[in-house]
């Protein structure tokens, strides 16, 4: 038995033990209901933040900084809207130990009874082996775990193997207003022995292997406006004489992404990164399949059939949706408007090696002579309205290989090294202003529903997941 | 001077004299918000009827009855909603006379002072010699108009030239809901004795000349609705391996019409009647350019440059236009969403010679041979959801005559012979349930503004509309 061995049983064993007051502070977090988009609720952010501190203080950390952010910047309907503050704290200081930077958020999705959960979402209930509430998984359950593994350590009189720095957030539903700044305000001060982090926010890849996620692709959103008359018209008085701005919006929108999801902007699919023998490879044993992909999608409109294809097509090659249109008839039944201005979203899902820059000027230039096609006297413009970048780490650096053994050892089985088709851009800022390694090592399973109703965690995710953490730092601590 | 002259002269120096309590009329009018739209405000819509009540009796009628249409049907917040009732009224019953039914409303569109009104919506504001306030124009100045010729009568003792029969309802922004049924209903009782109709509820062609109005293009519209997901997806997750349903519609929607209003369905076009010489040359004289349209429009996006081209377009020649799409995302900024469902929607403005059950299967058939080319497996269907037929009648009829006659001695000038590119569906039904010739006799200008902010009716319009609405019926009530 390694020495890591001699003291993970005994922790897994106190873990166990504290199952109950563990379930108890989910329950007790579930219970504020910190959704950040509301603003009527924001003093439940605070609450939620409180509550953190109250938790951390109880842990014995060494240090609990609360960070304000100031007010929420427009559109919001009070223009005095405090934003939540960031919740930072120390455990430890050892310079003879690494320091790993753990983030979470504090905050969760709306919710509502009405909205078809099966019981009031901000109140934990434990039935079928699943915990259900809002912020459950996301990401309640994960932070939770962290400050349960503290909890555990701190009854054994165990010594923690790495020096922690915790980064919890209040405003990651709803765009994370202000944390980017303050990472690089931070970085070379609370932040400044910072070698590693490490984020619990995504999932399992399906509802039976855990998994490690190492990549991530970036999004680059479009919007076409188009726009024609002063102000909406009546369609009995100006259809046919004048120039409709969704005849344009259409026509253009329609030659941007075929019925297969092929890209048709030259030049887009050109800079995708070639797939290696290598990256090939890691899909052979990852457990997934065309029905796993149904079953998510509630549909069998899958466009591709194999596994292997399907996963590619999510993790490593561009995507381009078309979201929908501001500014058109968007209700129920029948209104006979001419829309005067149309606003086109569309969004790519960007990979290695696109260069982002690059992909806007394709896409910009591309609308701009589909339009120009269309010899229509109505104003035209093409804008990027947001972007974040892709992110690839290497699976088989230390953290990888750290939390490949943690999961072993709790799960007896060898986790899927995952990449997942949306993007986490702090992941980004992380790496970039902390040039600290990365690991997401997601807790719960690809079923919970995260921003769904009914949302849940296994409870043996959550403490099966709370030890795989506590290994987690004990393994990446003993790295040499 | 003939016989008529001899009486409109006292009766239009009275109009002059009654001119302040017109002008109060209208203004009590407009005070009481009969917003149909607005549950919230239903009281105030029976608060109208009301009004009208009491107007009528002060006025000396002969019948007054309150039609009752029971409870509004779902979709309601209230499920025991009431119907407005519809105000029916005589005055005179003399064998020897034409009876004349008169339809109005007394319902208005939504409006508040946040909309952008320069001045309170509800409280009627004489300034510059327009009379602004909602419903000035559309319809309560008509429907007062008619209530003003009648006070006149009253005063000088005046016999009117005709029976009467009002028919106000107050249901008209929202659908009309339990009119047809009402009209049929009463076809061989109230209105029995009715021989024709004249409505004023529409508008001059511009601003300079009066009009009379002799068709209304009809409207068939459309939905496209295609379901992919059971539940909206993340682009993230999703983009690039399923099916997203908004490309297959937006595919489908553009085929349905070019850039220049030409619709592309086949056959369409093939079942409109061929202009004739007769027809064409009623365009000559009209009053009418492409200034104006651009002005109305707000933009220079004008299909056709040519005052002909431009009016047989809007009124005789059909069009396609599409409205929006329900279900994908239609907010302001960036949502990262592939919606499950997509419903998009498109209108034809039908006109004579169309057969509308004929247009229905060849729209329904276009769109699935157009989504089968696509061979997408999501599920398609293309559905007609409300249609109105067009209504053309034969100007030259006796109606027409007088109110050309009354037109030119109120206004000294021959009123232009319109068409109007929206429908009003009310003239067919009373056209076909009572078997009587309908006029179109608007009393406001083309840029009223009927449903938008600061809609308004000239003073001149009011008061020589009461002027004109009352010679109506003297040069009606005096054909052979």
């Amino acid at each position: 038995m390694s020495s890591i061995d001699t003291t993970l049983s005994p922790l897994f064993a106190k873990i166990d033990e504290l199952k109950p007051q563990f379930i108890q502070r989910l329950t007790d977090a579930v219970a504020i209901p910190s959704v950040s988009s509301d603003e009527t609720l924001r003093p439940k952010v605070f609450a939620m933040a409180d509550f953190l501190k109250e938790e951390l203080a109880k842990l014995g950390a060494d240090d609990i900084t609360i960070k304000d952010l100031g007010i929420q910047p427009p559109p919001v309907s009070d223009p005095e809207l405090p934003l939540p503050p960031i919740v930072l704290s120390k455990f430890g200081s050892d310079p003879n130990k690494k320091t790993v930077l753990i983030y979470g958020h504090y905050d969760v999705q709306p919710a509502l009874l009405e909205d078809g959960w099966a019981s009031d979402p901000f109140t934990l209930v434990e039935k079928d082996g699943k915990l259900i509430g809002r912020g459950s998984t996301d990401d309640k359950g994960p932070v939770m775990g962290w400050l349960n593994s503290l909890q555990a350590h701190k009854e054994l009189g165990l010594e923690l193997p790495v020096n922690i720095v915790f980064c919890f957030e209040g405003m990651e539903e709803s765009g994370s207003i202000g944390l980017d700044t303050l990472i690089a305000q931070e970085a070379k001060k609370y932040f400044k022995e910072v070698e590693s982090v490490c984020i619990s926010d995504n999932y399992w890849l399906g509802t039976k292997k855990p998994v490690l996620t190492y990549g991530l692709r970036g999004c680059n959103y479009y919007q076409i406006s188009i726009k024609g008359p002063g102000a909406d018209l009546h369609s009995g008085i100006f259809g046919g004489v004048i120039h409709e701005p969704m005849t344009d919006l259409v026509n253009v929108m329609s030659k941007l992404v075929d019925i297969n999801g092929n890209i048709l902007i030259p030049g887009v699919n050109e800079m995708v990164a070639p797939v290696t023998e290598k990256e090939a490879s890691l899909y052979k044993d990852i457990e997934f399949d065309v029905d796993e992909l149904n079953l998510a999608a509630g549909s069998n409109t899958a466009i591709y059939q194999s596994k292997k294809d399907i996963l590619m097509h999510r993790w490593r090659f561009p995507s381009l949706s078309l979201h929908g249109i501001e500014g058109a008839f968007s209700g129920a039944g029948a209104k006979t408007v001419i829309p005067a201005k149309v606003v086109g979203k569309f969004s790519i899902r960007t990979v290695p090696d696109m260069d982002s820059k690059k992909l806007d000027e394709l896409v910009i230039n591309f609308c701009n002579e589909k339009f120009k096609e269309l010899k229509s006297p109505n104003q035209f413009t093409t804008e990027l309205i947001h972007d974040g970048a892709y992110w690839v780490s290497d699976p088989f650096n230390n953290e990888f290989t750290a939390a490949k053994l943690a999961t072993e050892k709790v799960w007896g089985v060898e986790p899927d090294l995952t990449r997942e088709g949306g993007s986490i851009p702090i992941t980004l800022t992380f790496e970039k202003e902390l040039g600290a390694n990365v690991l997401l090592l997601p807790m719960g399973k690809g079923d919970d529903g995260a921003h769904s109703i009914n949302e849940k965690l296994n409870t043996p995710n959550y403490i099966e997941g709370t030890k795989t953490l506590s290994a987690y730092l004990h393994y990446f601590g003993a790295t040499k």
